[in-house]
């Protein structure tokens, strides 16, 4: 694990005002996961009624509560729920002792909150491998029920962070008839955890009234686009957990209704951007978008093979509007591709057209697009109608020095 | 391009000493095709009735040269042929002007060899999306014809390097019934190529009789255990060339022959080592095994996740013995896997076992591992019989010195 001794130059200015969302209230406490005297662990209580959705890593060895969240995700909602994270041990790798800590928590939380273990949700993040002090974590839950406020949103936002350099929350209003309907979101990631790897942890609250399966539909929707076209450096955490709750404390029916699916999206955008706004060693946020492809899927599959390509984040480190490089990516992708279509620009800078450099091509108005904070590159396959945009940062020194030049 | 001021330190201690193979004459020239006064052309003219065999990169942005090989490999092999390569411009994503040019060079070289166009096999390597300077190169094929050698390998050798630290070459005697049979080979890669991509070129003679399919068999078999299985950054260039000559002339028949196969396998083999060794920035050899995955394909997807993984790869760097990491790499790379069947050994060292750190983990014994300069990674999956073994390097400083640094 790398020390990080500043904050991100790509960071938002200041965390932002989140409002309060009827029906969750929040508590932070220090548990000594792994260290003494720093906020560890973070609990959301959730009225009765509230509907939950979530979406989570696909990755093959997942960990322990990730398992225990996707078993719960589809239950009822007549009951309150909880949300309970730890940081500094990710529970992952654990074999069965870890799914005993996960039933151990969940019971006692489920205790504390008066609700059943089916209705509790938790997700851990740090190290990997050790085994969970699960009693740490329930000899902290007298604090944390005693401590719940409507208004500790911003306190949980850094509760969840290991090597994050900033905490992450966004929000939203909508209107819905004559009713007020508040979204408000807080995440992690992709700071590295001591000392293993990169984890996403996203949960996002709001007083909306919808069922469970409307709200998973707009949640894994939108996570399709959001959360699942970003990238730091192609790594996947056995973690990554989004969890949605919708109270319905509004009173406010959201179900069907645009408007509120695209506030919710916009909170799931803005906290995906804030990630790789946080992602080890960033100095460039970078937009890729992929347009003309033969489908969608192979639109993405483009895009994500240029946003994780060493060579194209070195050359965008290093301010080099080195469009070679975005060719050889839509090569390697393995989507379909016609070298003699393509198109590629740098912001506004067309570089490449029909397979070759392009007539416009400015070598000085390129560079000067590279030299900004945010990079836009744009291909066209030239093929058919689908598209993908994705986001990612640079790969500089600050990335080797956060995951080589420091001994876990 | 960054500035290649030293040799890798993973390099052989010196260039080998190489065959005479019996029927290939070399010759180099500096044609200036970027640089004046450096040695950029190299000229192989293989005897009448040489079969050649080929593999080339799968990118679909695939450069001008490549595709006029592909076209020509499974020629016949009655008249004589010859391979020319240059340095320092690549000729891809250049349109019908490159082709145009592999045209007009082919057909010098046919004229100045007295062979048929279609026994001309070219490959560029350099800069992408320049117009290459055909004339130049063609201008230098009379200083080449006359320099013909059979001793001009290592010369050779060293007219492909681009921004290679040191040069590749390889080979092997098989005893034939009462004949040797003798192959040498030379390969490019993967230093970077001002200012594009990696390429890898490889270029292997042998004097041994064999039938064109044959060949093609063997060393496409052997390519996808050797060339197939090595990766540096993940990226793929648009001009990976592999070409194998067999002469004939030593009058010996190799068809069903198991200990040429082997033997050709070796020099592959050791010339795919020596690229890894020569990988940007690399100061690490890497070698991943994965045993026990439900198929040889599932082994390899694995074997390459974890090849492949900035959080693995700069790890390695740091000689942090993390595998926790080579668990989120085998979770996230889609091949088939369980995640409480898994162990992991570096080195000698057991460090997981059953889904869980292992009983006889030694902290000091992996750590000692890692400070190695050859590191051994080996995973089995407890699932089935399939196998794979890929190599790669760490990921430096050097990586990002070389690739963003300095501007192109």
């Amino acid at each position: 694990m790398g020390k990080i001794t500043q904050v991100s130059p790509l960071a938002p200015a200041a965390f932002p005002e989140l409002p309060v969302i009827a029906g969750v209230r929040f508590a932070t406490a220090s548990a000594g996961v792994k260290y003494q005297g720093r906020t560890d662990v973070m609990l959301a209580q959730l009225a009765p009624g509230t509907t939950v959705a979530g979406v989570f890593t696909r990755s093959k060895t997942r960990a322990a509560p990730v398992l225990d969240c996707q078993d719960k995700i589809g239950g009822d909602s007549d009951a309150g729920a909880a949300i309970l994270v730890n940081s500094g041990n990710a529970n992952a790798f654990t074999g069965k002792n870890g799914v005993a800590s996960v039933q151990e928590i969940t019971a006692a939380v489920a205790s504390a909150c008066s609700i059943p273990a089916s209705r509790v949700f938790t997700s851990s993040t740090g190290v990997i491998g050790e085994p969970l002090p699960h009693d740490r974590v329930i000899a902290s839950l007298s604090d944390l029920t005693a401590g719940l406020d409507e208004s500790g949103i911003a306190a949980a936002a850094k509760a969840i962070m290991t090597t994050d350099t900033f905490p992450k929350g966004a929000s939203a209003e909508v209107a819905v008839g004559d009713r007020t309907v508040r979204i408000a979101g807080i995440a992690k990631g992709s700071g590295m955890i001591a000392p293993d790897m990169a984890t996403m942890l996203v949960y996002i609250f709001t007083d909306a009234m919808i069922g469970r399966d409307a709200l998973q539909g707009m949640v894994a929707g939108s996570a399709d686009r959001t959360f699942n076209c970003i990238t730091v450096d192609s790594d996947t955490s056995t973690s990554d957990s989004l969890i949605v709750a919708a109270t319905g404390a509004s009173g406010a029916d959201v179900t069907d209704h645009p408007e509120f699916d695209e506030a919710l999206h916009g909170v799931m955008l803005d906290l995906a951007h804030q990630v790789v706004r946080d992602g080890e060693g960033a100095t460039k946020f970078v937009e890729v978008t992929v347009t003309g492809a033969a489908s969608d899927t192979d639109a993405k599959t483009h895009a994500m093979a240029i946003a994780n390509s060493p060579l194209i984040k070195t050359a965008i480190a290093g301010e080099d509007p080195n469009w070679g490089r975005v060719v050889m990516a839509i090569g390697k992708s393995g989507a379909e591709a016609d070298r003699d279509r393509l198109s590629i620009r740098f912001g506004d800078v067309e570089v490449a057209k029909d397979g070759w450099r392009s007539a416009k091509y400015s070598e000085e108005a390129a560079a000067a697009h590279m030299k900004g904070e945010n990079i836009n590159i744009t291909v066209d396959l030239g093929l058919g109608s689908g598209t993908s945009t994705v986001w990612t940062c640079d790969l500089t020194h600050g990335y080797i020095a956060i995951n080589a030049d420091y001994r876990s």
